[in-house]
Parts: structure tokens; C-alpha cells; sequence
């Protein structure tokens, strides 16, 4: 590679190292996967919302705030119940330095962004505990497989982000189902990860839905249907059909591992073009491991944003550093791509400012 | 311009020219904008369908074939009261011969495509009589604008095409709110143009809406609301949005300059970055008059693929030379950019027999 960007390598160097080098200087197309779930609402489980019912404005903003650089279906940006804003605030910051276009797909929201967005005939999730949460899982595959295909012939390589609350607890949900081991391993919005809750929910909807730990190895569509969410079809049919043609970075947490586990199952060649790419916070976070997951099964790359807040003039976002909020909306993958597409034009620092300049903006601050 | 295109120019040579020379080898997306109304079931208006009612299957069906290159939703392709394919058939070949890729948009159509598509919020459209056949317009201009931008980011330039049933009778309605004279002068699917009974249509539809001929010239948007259909906000968006930075071709005929008075009304200097492309069929129509429409507003270029069926070994499609359908799904804008794309390895030969291929296979025939 010619340039050093400021992205960290989690695993598998060789092959990381060559992912940067094929996309670097490149076009991609940043799509942002939406979706919401009963789920997303158990007390406990997740941070991204004011409070659990408010889980179901956070997808459809997230979208806006990425297309509009505002939201409209609420009034400023998504919260934690703490007040830390979206870290759709740092994608949309990279996605405008580097001048990238975005694609909003709904896999299945509640409410409907005031956007344009590509539906692809798919519900919101139920809670995972009835052990049927997802409706349509294979035509949804089916048809974000078509999107995938047609977007890699417009753009050099695909960078596909998620918002969707309670998304770790289905992750950890689908994982299990198919026999790899993620219980204490998923990471969360929270300070502290609430591994235990995580695990009694998934658990109860294996058992709803008469399935157990390894069960469903060699039925992913079904383990998504029964204890996944919407924005695994849509993401996982998404980089299906566009790593056929392109790269794709798929940018994400530990959420991405079990839509690469759902990929891995349905068409395992198609990881060969993948990558993950996260923030840092995710690959050094002590409460969850992505590489112990992804190791289990395959061996694509994690690549992180070496973002670091410490310096931050606002304290709303130094708090990243505690743990908070960690990755979301694609941050750490639009981190890298923006970076990637201008070969160290837009270093950590740059974007720092970048996104500190979003925030007063948005926070109404000076 | 370096090598000779299958193209006419119908007006504006040189500004046709140079529109040619900028795409010329270029990367473009289609995007295929649907949308359906109760103005098209008007009996004796449409032959975009087997017959009035099943004029809502054929833009999510034409959309399927684009994507699919089948249909989901019907059985076979749509067809005219005759049996004569869609024009949707020329455009799926002319984009795959040249590997461009294709985006659905849903302006407003009754039944959804089984595909991905992209949602504005719009609905599909009144009968015109009324008075009040389109809601949502501003929004979904806005939406559209939006979509526009963000693809305009992701290609060389746009091809903006639309399938919807009966809209130059809407074309007419749009065009007289606006005060252009395009009464006998809009084109049809069928052989004999049915003038007088768009005509009434039309005046009904401005009484209802307590309109009259170029009284709502200073309102477009009200102009769609009152007697346009759900493509026009939807196109028009699209096309102000993308124009901004790259250029525009729409896609099609007669209808096309409805939404040129709608953008000129709008954004009058987003056509300095638009020419329309359509087929021979239409320019050298003699029961129509795109140029004697553009000219009283705009001096936007007119390019004509020049597609022949003549010689055709298939009577289904040699009957396009009698003047039925000439048109729709982009069929002529896609067949001019498949052509610019390969400059000139994509002839109109090539294309008649890729189109005859996928005429027998559809048709079932050998």
C-alpha cells in the first residue's frame, strides 16, 4: 500500500493488507441497512435510543441524519438514554469528507424514513423469545442478492453498514444457532455488556422455538428466521450478490459476524471478497472478541478506524472512550473507506474535526 | 464524436452532439421509474396491457424484467390488447448487452414489484378527471432530488426511463396546465392515437380541478397534483437532483416533455444538463410531435435510437414498424447508451438480434 491510513489490523494481516490495497484510491457505494425489532425494546439490552420504544425512530433517523445530514422523524439525532449521540454522526461525517454516496435499504422498520429507500418486501422483527422473529427471510436474501449485483456494476466496491437496536442479542441469537460460540463474545452499546440477559434471551428463543446451541448449522435462513433480525437478509443478500463482482466491506461490529456466519452457510465463496471493518473501540474492547468469533468459522479480515476521541474538545464525545456507544451505522467501515478513497487526505484528526464540527452542529453547540 | 453511433438527432444538433460526445464511453445507471393511475384504464386511452385493468401489473412487471429478466408478477411479459411484447423486452437487452446497471424507483404503483425498488412515498395515481389525481408531490420531488444526488455520485451519468400506462394522456394534461400546446401532438402505444378522447380527458380533468389551459403555468407542482401522474414527481426529482453534476438522459417520448416543463418550471437550469432519448419510432412519428412540444419551452436535444425492426425474423416485433407501442421502459434511451457505452461495438444489428433472442426465449418461441 502507498499511503499508511490511520486503520488498525485485527486478524489476518495478509489478507487485511490486501483488502486496503484493492480498494484504495477507489469509488465504493456506502448503503446503510435499516431495521427494527421488538427485541431492540427488552429493558437492559440496548443504548441506541432515548428508551426502548424509541428504538423504533433510530433506524429511520440514523438514514435521514446519513442522507439529509438532519433528521426528520424526530427532532435532533438519536441518544443513548446518557444523551451520547448516534455514531451515525461519524459516518455521516466521513461519507461527506470523502464525498461518497449513500443507499438507505430497508430490511424491515416499523417507521418508514422520510427518504428515499430501497424496500425489499421485509417486516420488523418480533422478539426473539417467541422464536419466530423474522418474516421472509429467503425472498428478502433474494432480492438484496438482485440489489447487491445491480450496485456493484455502479460503484468499484460496496461498503455496507447496519442500524438496528438489540442487533448484538440476535447476532448472538443466529451465531448460536449455528454452533459458533459468541455467548460473552458479542460486544453492546453499553458500558456494561450484558452478556447474562443476552444469553437467557437467546436461550429462551432457541427453546420456543425448538432449537438448540448447533441445531440449525446447516439452516441459516431458518436460524434467521426463528432467533435473527431483518437486517440479516438484507445484508447478508447484499454482499452476497455484490461480492461477486466487487469488494465489499461490511461495516459493522460484532453484529457483521453473524450475518458473515448466515453468508458463510448460504455461499461461503463470497467471504473471499469480504471484509469487516469496525472502529477500534470494537477491536479493543476487553467485554466482547469479534476475532474469537470470526476466527471459528472463516478467515476474513477485520480491519478498525484507529478513531480515538480522548482530545475531543466536547465531553459528549471523549465519552467514546469509556466504551460507550462503540461502532453503529457503518462508522468504523465509512471511517476506513473515506480514508481508503483519499490515500491519507483524510487522516483520524481530519475527521475528528469533521466530525466535532457535525456535532456542535447538530447539538446545537459552539 | 470518434466513432458513429446508431443515433438520430431530432433537434438542437449541436447541443445533441455534444450531449453524445460527453457520454460517450462513459459509465451510466438506468433507473426505470414506475408508476400506474386510473387515468390509464380510461377505456381506448392505453395499450399497455392486455386490457384496462391489467394496466397495474404492467410497470412491476416490466420492472421484474429489467432486474430479472423475467417476470414475477404475471405470467410471460406484458403485452398490448394484440399481443405485441413490451418495449421493456428492447431495454432489458440493450442494458444487458452493455452490462449497465438498473435501479427501480417507485413513483406510486397499486401492486409492488417483487424486486428491490426504491420508495418515495408516493401512491399510485387518481383518475385525472377528477381534478386531483397525484398526492405528495413536493415531497416526493424532494425525495427524488435527494435519490438523484446520491446516484448522480456513484455514476458517469443517469438514464432516467418510466413505465406507466397511459401517461401521455397525463403528458397532455401536465403540458396544457402549464400553457404548452401539445394537444394532438403526444404520442400512444396504439395505432391510432386517440387525440380527441385525450383531449376531453384532459379538459375534464382541468374543470374538476377548476383549471384552465396555462393557468397554472407558474405552478407545476399543482399542475402534477391536479392532472399529472405519480412518474412525473418522481422523474423530475430525479432528474434536478442528478443534473447538478452529471448529465441526464431521460428516457422516452411524448411523456418525457411533461416533465421537462415540470423541471423547467421547477429548476430551469438543470436542463442545460439533459437531452431526451427515445426511439426513431417516436421522432418520426406522424401522429405526434416531441420536437413541436421541447421547442416551445426548451432547446433540450432529442436523440432517436435508431432501431429498425423491418427485417425482423419475428412478426411480433416487426410490427413495431407499424407504429403500435413505439415506446416506454426507456426502450430508446437505453439502446442509446448501451450503444454510446461500447462506442459502437453495440450496433443496432446487435442489438435486434439480442432482442429477438430474448423475444423468443420470453415468448416461448425458437
Amino acid at each position: 500500500m502507498a499511503t499508511e491510513l490511520d486503520v488498525l489490523i485485527a486478524n489476518n494481516t495478509l489478507k487485511a493488507k490486501a483488502f486496503l490495497d484493492e480498494i484504495e484510491g477507489k469509488k465504493p457505494l456506502f448503503i446503510c441497512t435499516i431495521a427494527t425489532t421488538e427485541t431492540g425494546k427488552i429493558p437492559g439490552l440496548s443504548a441506541a435510543g432515548a428508551n426502548p420504544d424509541f428504538t423504533d425512530f433510530t433506524p429511520p433517523a440514523d438514514a435521514e441524519l446519513l442522507l439529509l445530514g438532519k433528521c426528520k422523524s424526530i427532532q435532533g439525532v438519536p441518544i443513548t438514554p446518557d444523551g451520547i449521540p448516534t455514531p451515525g454522526l461519524i459516518t455521516t461525517s466521513a461519507l461527506h469528507l470523502a464525498d461518497i454516496p449513500v443507499l438507505v435499504v430497508n430490511g424491515g422498520v416499523k417507521v418508514k424514513p422520510q427518504i428515499p429507500f430501497v424496500d425489499l418486501g421485509g417486516n420488523s422483527g418480533r422478539d426473539i423469545r417467541t422464536g419466530d422473529s423474522v418474516d421472509n427471510v429467503e425472498e428478502v436474501i433474494e432480492r438484496a442478492k438482485v440489489l447487491g449485483e445491480q450496485m456493484a456494476k455502479a460503484s468499484d466496491y460496496l461498503v455496507i453498514g447496519e442500524s438496528i437496536p438489540g442487533g448484538t442479542t440476535t447476532a448472538l441469537g443466529v451465531l448460536s444457532a449455528l454452533g459458533v460460540n459468541a455467548e460473552g463474545k458479542v460486544s453492546s452499546t453499553l458500558l456494561q455488556n450484558p452478556h447474562s440477559l443476552k444469553g437467557e434471551v437467546v436461550r429462551e428463543g432457541l427453546t420456543a422455538a425448538g432449537e438448540k446451541f448447533g441445531s440449525l448449522k446447516n439452516n441459516p435462513i431458518k436460524a434467521v428466521s426463528c432467533v435473527g433480525d431483518p437486517m440479516m437478509p438484507a445484508l447478508a443478500g447484499l454482499v452476497i450478490g455484490g461480492a461477486r463482482q466487487v469488494p465489499v466491506l461490511m461495516a459493522g461490529g460484532t453484529q457483521m459476524t453473524a450475518v458473515l456466519a448466515v453468508i458463510n452457510g448460504l455461499e461461503p465463496k463470497a467471504l473471499c471478497n469480504v471484509a469487516v471493518g469496525t472502529t477500534r473501540w470494537v477491536t479493543k474492547d476487553k467485554s466482547s472478541d469479534i476475532c474469537g468469533i470470526v476466527k471459528q468459522f472463516c478467515e476474513v479480515p477485520v480491519l478498525a478506524a484507529d478513531l480515538n476521541f480522548s482530545n475531543s474538545r466536547f465531553p459528549g464525545l471523549q465519552i467514546y472512550e469509556t466504551g460507550l456507544v462503540k461502532e453503529g451505522v457503518g462508522a468504523g467501515g465509512a471511517s476506513i473507506v473515506a480514508m481508503a478513497k483519499l490515500g491519507g487526505a483524510v487522516t483520524k484528526d481530519l475527521l475528528l474535526k469533521e466530525i466535532e464540527r457535525n456535532y456542535a452542529l447538530l447539538m446545537g453547540l459552539k
